[in-house]
């Protein structure tokens, strides 16, 4: 590591592990589990912790799956033991709403990330704008940024920016980049926009640590984790693992990775149903680069029409489809069949 | 990925489950699973298929772990159903002699890769003359490279290029680099030796296919791939994932990745006694850059002296400890809890 590489910068670590972890657990985090992990993390020297049903508040539902626990409690109850790091929700607008918001901050959320697809910025202004208005810390998040040009991404960025956004948060929801794909567009987004980037990565092609690295070293200030690397398919960058890389690199976290790693080993690794790793499944969507719910709507169409599943999804990542257009897997698997 | 950095001649895959990944289980290979692997790594591409006790031939003992096969036996038994491929065999000398290897030749290994710590290629010489005048393949085998730099990697690779090895193969045994170490190594190797170069990474900070990508990014020409990244402690390089990772790149391996993916799945993941995760004790062996079989005697001697293993372990990685100097893991020990 050439010491020019070094951003000298503090690196805010946000842990996600109670809203994107949740997926990989059915959403059923407990309080107890909830004061346990926001506590230790709070601890451990992370910056912000987030929690929310996976999909963000009020994502519990028939459609993204019931939370276990009413997110409302559980942010409440971790807000109890959090001294230091600041607690944020996710909002997806079409989603959550500004009501839904308030009550968030009402029961202790004093940070907000509001997401939309990489093209949809737009849809965010007026929940990071409110945001801002009722004193939280509020960031601009951009799912699926694999899919459009560095170019694509500082436009919608400014969407962000210009609504007040603390930070704009680049997300590879597929986990289908590579360490120059990431460079290209933190590079650009930090080069063309004066308000500090973050990166959240999955692990699908087992490249999340490099990628959130490659990130940091691009002037990344803010960088996305999960304990174990918690979370859908392959999971999310570790958190542990990330810390104590930088830390040896000579990077200034202020994480404890050590009371990290005890955290991840004692507290959340008993309660995961399944160990973290990259299995055909999760691995294709990297490849691909589609989303993660495509998977089962694909296996239901490659059994109907006798495609393999893999064929169904590199044709739907050639042709960038994205969430909401499940309705044309059974097109493509019925178009894939009829070519053979 | 600029197209400046893709190198276009073909990068050749080495596989080694059947070697270093019999690490994680124990040397139980049997015979059917032996021929089931080597078989379904030849049919899907791969150029080498690396075949022994973990601890190089005639490492069945005592000391390293009994192999439940004679590892002769397996050889013979996987070199029937190899069509492309060249077997391999891995040599530690001292451990394996050149006797051994004219056994593993009679029965069916055409290549040998000789295997020495970072300091010491000049005790593999022999073997590698010896190999090259019966016909084989032969490969010279730095470990632990993280340990030296890229100046004294290369006079010692200079060593293997003299007596004529084939290529020259760079580990990263204690999964301890970050890309830019392995740029670093790689590419000195490149500039100043008219050999290929070869790289094999392990997966303690998360970063085996990034720092293999790195490798190929630099010129490497060989890499090492396990399925699943079957090997001890956090794996190695996960060979399904690693030629997906090349092929969207549009590197040129010559292998078919579903049919590893495949391979990997079906075969592979369920001879695995624990799924290939980093936990603390792996994260911790890469955070400190010291050898595996530190750990057991580190958790002896820190319930010992009630010092956590953990700062062990820095301690020996601070002080560049080698395999062979564990006796002085108590000494360290000892004196970190007079400090205290």
């Amino acid at each position: 590591m050439g010491a020019d590489k070094i951003n000298t910068n503090k690196i805010n670590i946000v842990d996600t592990t109670l809203r994107d972890g949740s997926h990989a657990v059915s959403h059923s985090f407990t309080v107890e589990q909830a004061v346990a992990i926001a506590g230790g993390l709070d601890k451990a020297g992370i910056d912000i912790i987030e929690i929310s049903h996976g999909d963000g508040i009020t994502g519990s539902s028939i459609n993204y799956g019931f939370s276990k626990v009413d997110e409302l409690e559980l942010i409440e109850a971790a807000g109890k033991v959090i001294k230091n790091a600041k607690l944020a929700v996710l909002l997806l607008p079409g989603i959550g709403t500004i009501e839904d918001l308030k009550k968030a901050r009402e029961r202790g959320a004093n940070a907000v990330r509001v997401a939309t697809h990489v093209t949809e910025a737009d849809i965010a202004v007026q929940h990071i704008a409110w945001a801002k208005q009722a004193g939280m810390f509020a960031v601009g998040f951009l799912m699926m940024t694999h899919m459009a040009s560095p170019e694509k991404i500082v436009e919608q960025a400014k969407f962000f920016a210009d609504a007040g956004a603390d930070y704009i948060n680049l997300a590879d929801s597929s986990g289908a980049m590579v360490p120059d794909d990431v460079r290209a567009r933190v590079s650009a987004l930090k080069a063309a926009i004066n308000v500090p980037v973050g990166f959240h990565s999955h692990n699908n092609l087992s490249l999340a640590v490099a990628n959130s690295l490659a990130a940091v070293e691009e002037g990344a200030l803010y960088i996305d984790v999960t304990c174990r690397g918690l979370g859908a398919g392959a999971g999310n960058t570790q958190g542990e693992v990330f810390c104590a890389v930088l830390e040896r690199l000579g990077y200034n976290t202020g994480v404890k990775s050590f009371d990290l790693m005890d955290l991840a080993e004692d507290v959340v690794e008993p309660l995961m149903l399944r160990p973290q790793v990259v299995r055909t499944d999760s691995l294709m969507l990297g490849y691909a680069g589609v989303y993660s719910s495509f998977l089962l709507h694909t296996r239901r169409a490659a059994e109907k029409f006798g495609i393999p599943p893999r064929d169904i999804l590199v044709e739907l990542g050639k042709r960038r489809m994205v969430g909401g257009q499940e309705d044309m897997i059974v097109d493509v698997a019925y178009q894939l069949s009829q070519k053979k």
